[in-house]
């Protein structure tokens, strides 16, 4: 294909930019059909006297806006009209290390709403220390060896008891154990997906699951959730159209808008899976964390037709050192799941195994997360409280539930700049860049309650709001 | 293509094996041309008249023989000649988790010569409870929440400095921290291969890599090795026949058959690397276990052009419970292997990485080293010696290192059927077909004298010895 484009070098705009308005213009007004490709980018930058970096950032400025996907090896395409939800699939990962690593290492330092798992305080190492004997006077150094990569009976056991009082019924052959949820969405992710596979993913969603999800080769689509979930025709559209192979889903205090699906579209999310013959991955990572006397269920509880896979972290209600997280796993994908953990790291650490089933057995652990939920309430009212009273032009869901607040920016201030601004300041937080694939998030900031007591969240709000209104002016 | 294929219902041969036998001969006497086609399934089936399983069977006959290979999508092809080498890239797994499961889970009622890390009464748990509470008291609850995903920054400083006793220069940037050396596998596979990339490995070797490479899509060529290491003209030919992108190996006590590449092996291995641009992951799964006064250096000591990723797990030398490994990782590939660890499970739990950093700084860890160095190396004599004296017509190679022996049965007795009738008087081993890709392995199995002490090795050859002699009989 030969493009008629023109570079004015008298223009101010760059050439690049020149470019990408040139074929931009050309998409739009319907001049270049659907999946028909562009000139390779050596051709482009010969045929305009232009360097090659010139052209591919043209293009990249294009696969940004999605108008336009790359096919490794074979070229640049244009996407066609309806089908603009679908991510890109580059093999590679998403975020910068520098960027993900600042949510991983806690820092007293900082007021940080950025991690959202509970701070150390909460934790009791009196409890642990008694637990931790106990295990070691009754197995020994046998708390040491190899366990059976499925996990640990006992624990599976407790686990299948535990999740009943979710209104989930599973044996314990159902269970397994996994070295934390990021694990468990990669072992399925192994188990399930191929490379050139569709998986649905909520927009915004948690992307340590894009990464694990890209790393297969999967092909993501995006499935836009309000505060009640997916809209329902637009979810059987996209099914029909893109015949997903998972969903992943986050149906409870959905991370990070706080979503909370209702219980008619769990049960259509269940039928539609049922009828196209894809499986949905529950990533209940804070169900647990309700404020509210209402009883919320996860899918998995609704799931008669074994579609659900369902995925517990113990990080935000145990704590996330130990790397703990269970699965719930329909029987016909057992074998895979279990290869696939096999493959990952053989099993998860047998110590760590003992000492969570003696925290569910001795009820150390329901105790801890009723503790927690209280705990948690009054930050999350708090923090409710001091957003509104602090932070002018925000607007934001409030979930009464779960561990974060999703707020949305006055137009003129972007979330990445705050958050250079705040962390001089030693306050951070999750830009909503985070949660997106392709640089989308910058009106959006989450913010975590999990990690700061209420003196620290007053403190921490009134600077960020500070730092606002020092961008307004 | 059309065949010329024949079932004589009246042979005693079944369909799918006469089908097999016609094939096979067309393909040994170049009747059959390489990666030409064979007729699909339904279409062989029809003209055959028989059903599509009988096709299906024999073309699994084939592609087990290496006579043919499955292009996903596309159908079945014969193997070009000189290319035997190349196995079968299914993403699916190779073993069963039964047959896996036997190896993860200590149990005392069995004198195990599968497994191959100390059994528990090697493990002070008094030194373990010292360190665990000196851990506690200093970092407290700290010590439970996320860590860097690359690892606690002062156990990657501790475990820099460690790597120089192995002759290997580098800096605590280089250092990762995993969760077991089957995870650094993985990552690696994650960091490196890609759908259709070729994978060179050991032949035998260890199940656990074949599945992480195999989980990539990845094909799999085998290197065959002897006593020091593979024919280096050999390997020439493969690396320039198949340009891998990675040879996983284990130069200094092979797992299982105990080789050690000699240096000027080593450095070769190197030269290619660097000639051929692929990439060493060097599994050191128990360099540290030499019971001779000879020092071996790991690959990585000779490497001046970051040809090597380096892989030391603990499970071996402290206890396989921690799941606990470092990589040193080339620069170049570190943030690819960062990204891949992210996707994987975050981070490695801190706990465990604290109490690791005490062993090494407190000197623990080299004093445990130095004893399980002496206690194995009375062990591998005295299973040497018991061998030798009840086993008759076996052979096998004296590593003087390492934690197995790799023993080639008389022809009459099967491995496979030795284990199911020594597991019946409790005791096992690992028959030979788990160190192969396709059921190869028949004729050895390895013994490993990490788990049981002089007594039960005696007690457990000799019961072997015995079953051996009843199967000849």
């Amino acid at each position: 294909m030969s493009l008629d484009l023109r570079i004015d070098k008298n223009k101010d705009e760059a050439a690049y930019f020149q470019i990408y308005e040139q074929i931009r213009a050309l998409i739009i007004r319907d001049a270049l059909e659907g999946n028909s490709k562009l000139p390779s980018i050596r051709a482009l930058s010969k045929a305009l006297e232009v360097n090659s970096i010139t052209v591919i950032n043209a293009y990249n400025m294009l696969e940004k806006e999605r108008l336009v996907y790359k096919k490794e090896g074979s070229g640049t395409f244009v996407i066609p009209k309806g089908e603009d939800l679908l991510l890109s699939a580059e093999p590679a990962m998403y975020f910068e290390p520098g960027e993900l690593d600042m949510e991983l290492e806690y820092d007293e330092e900082y007021i940080d709403f950025s991690i959202s798992s509970p701070d150390p305080k909460l934790f009791s190492i009196k409890d642990f220390r008694r637990v931790m004997n106990e295990v070691l006077e009754e197995d020994g150094a046998k708390a040491f060896m190899y366990q059976k990569s499925m996990g640990y009976t006992p624990l599976r056991d407790a686990l299948a008891g535990y999740a009943k009082g979710y209104g989930i019924n599973c044996s314990p052959d159902d269970v397994y154990v996994v070295s934390g949820a990021q694990q468990g969405i990669d072992i399925i992710s192994k188990a399930l997906v191929r490379s050139g596979d569709c998986v649905f993913v909520e927009s915004p969603t948690y992307s340590g699951a894009l990464a694990a999800f890209k790393s297969r080769g999967a092909k993501l689509v995006e499935v836009p959730i309000s505060e009640d979930g997916p809209g329902i025709k637009e979810l059987e559209r996209l099914v029909k159209l893109f015949k997903p192979v998972l969903f992943y889903t986050m149906p409870n205090f959905h991370n990070p808008t706080g979503s909370i699906y209702s219980e008619r579209k769990k049960r259509y999310m269940l039928l539609l899976a049922r009828k196209h013959d894809f499986r949905i991955l529950e990533d209940d990572y804070s169900g647990d964390l309700n404020y509210t006397d209402s009883r919320l269920l996860p899918v998995k509880a609704y799931d008669s037709n074994e579609r659900v896979i369902y995925l517990k972290s113990f990080s935000k209600i145990f704590m996330p050192g130990f790397r703990l997280a269970y699965m719930i796993v329909p029987e016909d994908i057992r074998k895979k799941a279990a290869d696939a953990k096999i493959a990952s790291d053989i099993s998860t650490s047998g110590l760590m195994q003992r000492i969570l089933c003696k925290y569910i057995e001795k009820g150390i652990l329901d105790k801890h997360i009723s503790y927690l939920r209280k705990e948690f309430s009054v930050r999350y009212l708090e923090m409710v409280r001091a957003i509104k009273k602090c932070m002018r032009g925000v607007s934001f869901f409030e979930p009464k539930g779960g561990l974060n607040l999703w707020i949305k920016l006055p137009e003129a201030i972007n979330s990445q700049e705050l958050y250079e601004r705040c962390k001089e300041k030693k306050v951070i937080f999750s830009p909503g860049t985070f949660y997106y694939n392709d640089g989308r998030g910058q009106d959006h900031i989450r913010m975590s309650f999990a990690a700061s007591d209420i003196d620290r969240i007053w403190e921490g709000i009134s600077i960020i709001s500070m730092e606002a209104e020092k961008m307004r002016s």
